[in-house]
């Protein structure tokens, strides 16, 4: 299944992205399930599942799309998990290096990522996301994959200008990371380290890379921030960006209104955002 | 005031903590706000003082603390902003280093704080927190304290072998950050750089400095964190720590099973916590 976060008008909601269009699952399990967090949290997957033949209520551009999850308790990104970046960064920690968005840095499938003003370095990382469905704690690598939902895409802006040596501050500006378009079950994705990962900046691929390559594998992960955090259902862990950042281009290659930045992952599909600039504040 | 999150038996409430005892203010405004958070919030404050002068409803003993602010959405943690520990690890980079804490790493006042047992080198770090008061984004620095409800002391207990080059691993273990006794309000700590700030492990005194020696002032932090992140009621920022953590000195001195580790604040309080040995995860 490829599960939807959407808004129509004021009403938000969540369904399921099909072939023929996206069919609003929340409209007949909203009051026992409110949103995918909720659904995942309570066994409602098979609830969801019976609405897959049903007519599609909406097409994709009759609605605003949401982040996959948009209110997760716990956002781990991943830094420095791919040969390529590591030395591109010149990376020597052998532990998963570890940072954390806020949900409201988050953005929605289609909808306009934003480039801060007080930034001339904002740079794009494709990732993969894995969203947690099952609570754990001390959880062995062994049975990893028993508390994985499902995968997304994720494009985790980097404000690189503010990364200083610690990265809160360079990845928790508003509406920088996009997440979507939709969540696809552990179903349809045996495994997970078999994927392409791809970027493309205006149709022109900028990251080229495949899951394979992961230095630190999702069971891996899981087993080591579990030892210290509990994993609760729509907690969400990026799993880091292959090399090809702009950062590290000669010459760099960072974002800038107008751009169409896409993430593209193996069985998973394309997320797509176009940057505007944040006006918020004056 | 000094306002204090608790629990009785099963049930959570919040009041005031007065020469006499606490009285319980939730038990007459819960419905309008259940938590400190919520209160801050809706400008419950003035309605909280209404029950200063009522004879108290418990003693001390007779409660549970729990976190100042049990639930905050966000808790920035500022690294290495007192000159001391800044020359005792080196620290070079001239930004606030921000770190973050989930809330279930969080333990309130008198509580067990634990020790995990992955690690052999468990820190003490006392600290100063402030709790924001009013929502913005782009707070300049001369209105920072507008947004500011109180303060309150921290113990950031710090695993030192999982910190690695990010922090998110070493701070974020359960029930390792003791936030209380209570909340004072900004009415009674008009200047919070002029307090001393001292920490005792088993009466002995490990920190001794004043918050007049932060590098990063508070006005400063608030307008740095407000640039990339909107901050809401209920937030905290945890100040840093001074300089006589137990990993810097020779030998070094970490915490053990039975220690009693307190943090004093001028004006605010006492917070003290036993270290007890964390057993959940076999």
């Amino acid at each position: 299944m490829k599960l939807v976060s959407f808004a129509t008008g004021k009403q938000k909601s969540y369904g399921l992205h099909t072939a023929h269009g996206i069919v609003d699952v929340g409209r007949h399990l909203r009051e026992r399930f409110p949103d995918i967090k909720t659904l995942l949290s309570n066994g409602g997957l098979a609830e969801a599942a019976k609405f897959e033949k049903n007519a599609p209520d909406y097409r994709e551009q009759d609605l605003v799309f949401l982040p996959t999850i948009e209110q997760p308790n716990k956002i781990f990104c991943v830094g420095m998990n791919y040969a390529e970046k590591r030395q591109e960064f010149g990376e020597t920690n052998n532990a998963p290096t570890l940072f954390i968005r806020f949900p409201d840095s988050q953005t929605g499938h289609a909808c306009p990522v934003l480039k801060p003003r007080h930034t001339d370095e904002f740079d794009y990382e494709g990732e993969l996301a894995v969203i947690i469905g099952k609570a754990g704690l001390g959880i062995p690598a062994a049975q990893a994959y028993e508390h994985v939902a499902g995968y997304s895409c994720y494009m985790d802006g980097s404000v690189r200008d503010w990364q200083h040596s610690w990265f809160t501050a360079g990845k928790n500006w508003r509406q920088t990371g996009a997440f979507g378009p939709w969540l696809v079950t552990t179903d349809e994705i045996p495994d997970p380290h078999t994927l392409f990962i791809r970027t493309f900046l205006n149709g022109q691929m900028v990251q080229d890379d495949n899951t394979a390559n992961m230095v630190h594998r999702i069971p891996e992960l899981i087993e080591y921030i579990s030892t210290f955090s509990a994993l609760s259902p729509g907690d969400v862990i990026i799993t880091g960006s292959p090399g090809g950042v702009g950062k590290k281009r000669t010459p760099p290659l960072f974002l800038k209104e107008g751009d169409l930045i896409e993430v593209e992952i193996e069985r998973i599909g394309r997320l797509r955002n176009v940057i505007l600039r944040d006006a918020a504040v004056a």
